[in-house]
């Protein structure tokens, strides 16, 4: 379990823009093998005595996360920017405050804006499965519908 | 444990503010014996298949959050306006995006500025434990640090 704030002060202030005090801004994905383009994640609250985690992602102007699934559940707040986001089947314009639900095993995308980078906060269990990709077939099945597939052509 | 955003759509909007579709505004305390002033809660997420919550509460010019501590941690980020916390022994100036860690059994308190409202986000466990208030005798050491006398006094 990861506990990347457990030692940091009791006030971590915000500095320029969506960035804190010894908040590092580090890579979205670990591994190389899923893509995506242009994601930083900040890791906000991360402590063993806490259930769950508080991230924030950052996706700059025209990028996209990975398109993925997994158990667990995410709990997202747009904190910054616009963007359209991917739910199970469902394509959305997202904005400041709009909170999104992703349900275990729900296939779910985020793509910024052209002109705008989006920000949002992500509470995730802190113990929780890695995300799964679509395979041809799913992806297949994904882009039957003529909305998802314009979604994922961005 | 509650599980009061269980059922609701996957997407809800930011309504006027700091509101959202389908998330009421509820009295911050359940229980009248501890004492408070002009705060509201809004349970944000909130499941059975998520181990952590995630509230917004927001306190009125010039009010303020009840002096508690509890065994479970608090990960509060400020969303909206300025006020002062007290953390421990420590009262700090606080403002939007500021991120505060109330570690286990630690005395704390939110008091929002005169002239606007605090409003913040806070991630707990969805098990936890109660808050209990400082006896007189706690109340008194505490008071005895003058920085603290003046923050409580508002």
């Amino acid at each position: 379990m990861p506990d990347a704030t457990k030692d940091v002060p009791n006030l971590r202030r915000q500095e320029d823009g969506f960035a804190w005090q010894g908040v590092e801004r580090l890579a979205y994905k670990q591994d190389g093998d899923a893509p995506f383009r242009d994601v930083s994640r900040q890791i906000l609250f991360s402590r063993a005595d806490l259930a769950g985690e508080l991230r924030y992602f950052e996706i700059g102007p025209g990028g996209h996360t990975t398109l993925e699934r997994h158990g667990h559940v995410h709990g997202v707040m747009i904190v910054r920017g616009r963007g359209r986001c991917l739910v199970g089947s469902e394509v959305s314009e997202i904005g400041p405050l709009d909170l999104i639900t992703i349900p275990g095993w729900t296939w779910h995308q985020f793509r910024a804006a052209p002109g705008e980078p989006l920000g949002f906060l992500c509470l995730v269990d802190a113990t929780r499965d890695r995300p799964v990709l679509p395979t041809a077939e799913e992806l297949a099945i994904l882009r039957a519908t003529p909305e998802i597939a314009a979604f994922l052509d961005g």
